[in-house]
C-alpha cells in the first residue's frame, strides 16, 4: 500500500513556519533588523526615500487551479503580480509578507512547491520574504504585501495625463490571456508567469516628464480607464499598434477568438502602460525601449473628451 | 415578493473600491502622500523611526461564521488582531491594507458591515485604511497588513528573556475562549472583539530594562513558548496568579470545563505577555498597571531549564 503523503496537519503551524523560514534564508539586514520570527518585521527606512506598499491575492478556483499549474508556478505568480505594482510605481523591491491560507489536508509537497516558487521569485528580484501568516481555510489562497522604495517624491502615479500625451506600453499584449484560454479548453498545463517590469519601472521613474504609469493586470481597456478617469480624460487607441506576440492572430483565429478583444480585455499581461508629452525627447518607442530594457510601443494618445476610441467593447473580467 | 438584496456582483469591483474609499474618508496626509487609488500606497517615513509590519487573516469557517457574529464585529476584529501585533512591538499604528476575498453573491449589506467595522476600529486607533485588494473567492476572508512605527531600535522583541526574569500579563485571561465556546454550544451570537493593547505597548517600549514582549493570540502556553524558545529557556507559572474574569470559574464549571486549561490554551485574549528583571523598579504589578493604563499581573518567572512548569497540558488550537 502506498504511504500516505504528509499534510500540513501532520506538521503543525510552528514547524511549517520554521520550514518557510529555512527556505527564505536569513533575510535580516541593515534594512530588515528583524524578519520572520517576531510579532512583526522591523524595517529601517532610508532618509531620502518614500516607501510604497501594495497587496494582492491569488485565490484557488479564481486565479489558479492546482491541477492546471504547478505549485511552484502559483507561488511565483503570487509574488510577481505584487512586484508588478511596485514596477508601476517606479519602485525597487524591499521585502514581502506572505499570508498563506490552506486546508489542513494540503500535502507538504504542494506547500513546499508554493513556498519554493515564492522564494525563487523573491531572490530573482531581491525582495526577501520577511514575514507572514499561516491559516487554515477550506480553499487555498496566497495574499502578499510588498514594500518598495523610491526616491522621495519620485513615485510614478496614475494621475497626471494631459490631452495630447502619447501612450506607450512595454512588451506584448495578449499572450497571458491566450495561454489561459488554451489551458481552459484543452485541460493542459499553464506554465506562464508574468515578468514584473521592475527595471523598466525604475528607468521610467528617472525620465523627466513622465506623466502617469499603471501595470496592466485587468486588461488595457480597464487599466487605461484608471489612468484617464483620474482627470476625466479620454484616449484614442490604434488597435494596429498593439504589440502582438508572434503567431497570436493565427492562434486566436483557430480558437474562434477576436485577437484585439483578447489583447484589450484579456488581462494579466503585467506590462506597464504610461504617458509622455509628445514634446518629450523620450517620446520615441526605440529610444524608450533602449532605456527601459524592453520593447516599447506607442499605442495611442490622450484626448480631452472622456471615453476610449478605437477599442472593441469588453466583457467582464475576473473580478466582481 | 421581497426585492432581492444587492450583491457584490451587482456593483462590480470599481464601484466597490469607491465604496470602501468613501467609507475610509481621505487618508492622505504628510505620512501617506498617496492612499487608496493607485497601484500602491506611498508612505513617507520619519527619519528617527523604524517601521514594523505584520499581517494576519480572518477566514470564514475558521475564525468567524456569518451567522454567529455581525459583519461589523468581524471587520473590527480583522484589524484588531493585527493592531495587537503592533502593540506587542511597542509600535504606534501608521496605517493598514485590507485584502478582502468574498463570493460574488455576498450581499452589499454584509460587505458594508465588514468595511464599517474595519474603518471604525481604524479610526479608534488612528490607523487609516490606505490600500488593499478585492478578489472573488468561494469563502470570505479578510487579510490585513498593518504598519506601525517605533523610535529607532526601540521595538519590543520576542527574544531577550533571562533566567530569573519576572513574567507579567495585562488584563485578564480566558474570557474570549469562554465566549466562543458558549456561542458554539448555544448557537448564540458572539459580540466580543479583542482590545489591542496599543497604549500599554507604547508605555512598555519606554520602560528601561523591558526584556521581551508578545501578544497572546494562540494562548499563554503557546505564546510563552515562543518567548522561551528564542533562548532555550523555561518558566514556572503559578496558575493561581492567572488574572481571571469575574464569575469565570463558575461559568467554566457549569459547562464542565477546566478553567485553567481554558485560560492557558483558549487563545484570542490579545493581552500582552512580557518580562522584566526582578531587580527593575518597574517589576511591580501595581506600578506597571498605572504606567500601562491596564491591570497587570505577575504570573511567574523564567527558569534556566527548558519547559513550562505549573500549567496543564494543552490541546491543539485553531491552526494546523
Amino acid at each position: 500500500m502506498p504511504r500516505r503523503e504528509s499534510t500540513l496537519a501532520d506538521l503543525g503551524e510552528a514547524a511549517l513556519i520554521r520550514r518557510i523560514a529555512r527556505r527564505a534564508g536569513h533575510p535580516e539586514s541593515a534594512t530588515w533588523p528583524q524578519a520572520i520570527g517576531d510579532d512583526a518585521a522591523i524595517l529601517r527606512p532610508r532618509k531620502t526615500e518614500d516607501l510604497v506598499l501594495s497587496t494582492d491575492a491569488q485565490v484557488e478556483g479564481v486565479h489558479f487551479r492546482f491541477g492546471r499549474e504547478s505549485p511552484r508556478t502559483i507561488g511565483r505568480r503570487a509574488l510577481a503580480v505584487n512586484l508588478s505594482d511596485l514596477a508601476a510605481m517606479g519602485a525597487r523591491p524591499v521585502g514581502a509578507l506572505l499570508s498563506l491560507c490552506a486546508p489542513a489536508e494540503l500535502t507538504l509537497s504542494v506547500f513546499d512547491g508554493l513556498v519554493a516558487g515564492f522564494v525563487d521569485e523573491a531572490r530573482r528580484f531581491d525582495c526577501p520574504l520577511v514575514g507572514g501568516n499561516l491559516s487554515k481555510a477550506r480553499e487555498c489562497s496566497l495574499t502578499v504585501t510588498v514594500v518598495g522604495r523610491v526616491k522621495r517624491g519620485q513615485a510614478l502615479r496614475r494621475k497626471g495625463l494631459r490631452p495630447g500625451d502619447l501612450l506607450f506600453v512595454t512588451g506584448e499584449l495578449g499572450a497571458a490571456a491566450l495561454a489561459r484560454l488554451r489551458a481552459d479548453r484543452s485541460g493542459g498545463q499553464l506554465r506562464r508567469t508574468p515578468t514584473p517590469r521592475i527595471k523598466a519601472g525604475l528607468a521610467l521613474a528617472r525620465i523627466t516628464g513622465i506623466r502617469a504609469c499603471i501595470d496592466l493586470s485587468d486588461g488595457l481597456a480597464t487599466d487605461l480607464g484608471h489612468l484617464l478617469e483620474a482627470r476625466g480624460l479620454g484616449a484614442e487607441i490604434d488597435p494596429c499598434r498593439l504589440p502582438t506576440p508572434r503567431g497570436f492572430a493565427a492562434a486566436c483565429a483557430r480558437l474562434g477568438l477576436d485577437a484585439t478583444t483578447l489583447q484589450v480585455a484579456g488581462g494579466e499581461d503585467y506590462e506597464l502602460l504610461f504617458g509622455l508629452p509628445a514634446s518629450s525627447t523620450w517620446a520615441k518607442p526605440g529610444r524608450l525601449g533602449e532605456r527601459l530594457g524592453v520593447s516599447v510601443s506607442q499605442i495611442g494618445h490622450v484626448l480631452r473628451q472622456p471615453g476610449i476610441r478605437g477599442l472593441p467593447k469588453i466583457p467582464a473580467g475576473h473580478h466582481f
